[in-house]
């Protein structure tokens, strides 16, 4: 019954929202001379990682240990396109993350101006592909969290 | 005034719906080992432009002719993933098209199976970047095409 | 010791070249308005695979039966870059098969214009990630294979 | 004759030995759980960008200056596969740049490992896609920077 070794004694607190700096690739770029809008996805997955990090949480050990969470839709809605080595500021926001899924809102910028929005749902499924309930330190109930101040 | 030499005068007929058949690289593939879920994005892309071609119409030149249809949203709903060297079947729909936008819905199988859905907005922009009427051949009208059945 | 349910008793008989062609992708151009130099490794490997499918051996139930090859170098010369649309045609061609290494190399043309040439080693390994010996039917020997004209 | 508005006054001075850090990502990996072997290539020309950067050029400005530096050709050994999340240590180091082409080598390592070593060779041309000289400050000739220390 001991749980010296359980490293879920200290949970780890997410963020609820987190600010990353992407640089564009060449390789991102497209031949009308912007990011490819499929890459942005690719962004957003990247911002979902770093706030996970940033609240002290290894995704690939998360893994490791038979919770995945998998994209189940994706919605971005673009506003101007960036350009080779723009510097970005991907702001991710977690929504809600209640049961088995967590909800994000992500918004994409360079300086002042938005260059796109975007929405997923990830959910977490376990090494047998079965949906699974989120880990409690994931959970965002609005409700038991009241001075979110959000 | 005279018009002989203008390609407009043989109007391209695109279909509503198109299908066609990508087989998935493994380069498309990720450590889950499933299709990563933003290489969807680009098959709806192809699915458009193979779509455009089967009604003789080739993109490239469009933009060569100073028109680019642009990505303005994009969703995708996915069900299950799909795995490397599968052949998959995407049917490309045009819903609607009329001013500056097209939207297309998708549907991407393997065999029986819905793999994912997907909906985008393209807008036509010229090569300043400016916003402009679809061509009349891109546009889809209900009104105007009462026989169209769908 | 009896062999009915063994599948090597037909051996496939793998192509020492074999032609696809390609269409390039929006999404795999970039801002200078051609394929991205790196996406010409991808084609390469789409061409190593369609040879295998046209000796009739699907690589990805070899990778569920527990032999992977995977990639020990790879060289690429560019002449000119490809473009949005253009259609390639990918020349690929088995060079030695001895041992545990493969040596194909790739011509990749528009026209009669070449686009880059490229060669490859790739090994293969078990689902430990040992190095094995080539499967007979893959091994490509210039001295067992006198009439093969090359 | 005035100079008083060029940036050439004040040379940039390239290091010939660059180091970053790359995160690999999870759209980079491939269903046999490693980085797929194309992206390598994208982290080389990370590389060679972050160099310039690191001497005070910036790539896109050269590029909307007029000069474009094209991959030749380019070469990569690959030892062992790096892993999602994995954090490559990417040294970029300029063996030689005369006339009009810079040759690179590359060491990608994930802490005492090497992961891959590549070359490439770059070409400077013009907006015409001419072959050019490149800019003094690219030059690296062994004889003329006898002092260069490294």
């Amino acid at each position: 019954m001991s749980k010296e070794d359980n490293s879920d004694l200290i949970q780890p607190v997410i963020p609820r929202e987190h600010e990353i700096e992407i640089r564009v690739r060449y390789q991102e770029t497209d031949a009308q001379g912007r990011v490819h809008h499929a890459n942005y996805i690719n962004y957003f997955e990247i911002g979902r990682i770093e706030m996970l990090r940033a609240g002290g949480v290894d995704y690939r050990k998360l893994e490791e240990d038979g919770l995945m969470l998998v994209v189940a839709d994706v919605k971005c809605k673009y506003h101007i396109g960036a350009k080779y080595d723009d510097l970005l500021r991907l702001k991710t926001r977690v929504v809600r993350a209640k049961g088995v899924r967590v909800y994000h809102k992500y918004e994409l910028s360079i300086g002042d101006e938005l260059v796109c929005e975007g929405e997923t749902t990830v959910a977490a499924i376990n090494s047998q592909g079965e949906v699974v309930r989120l880990p409690d330190w994931l959970q965002l109930d609005a409700k038991k969290q009241p001075n979110s101040g959000r």
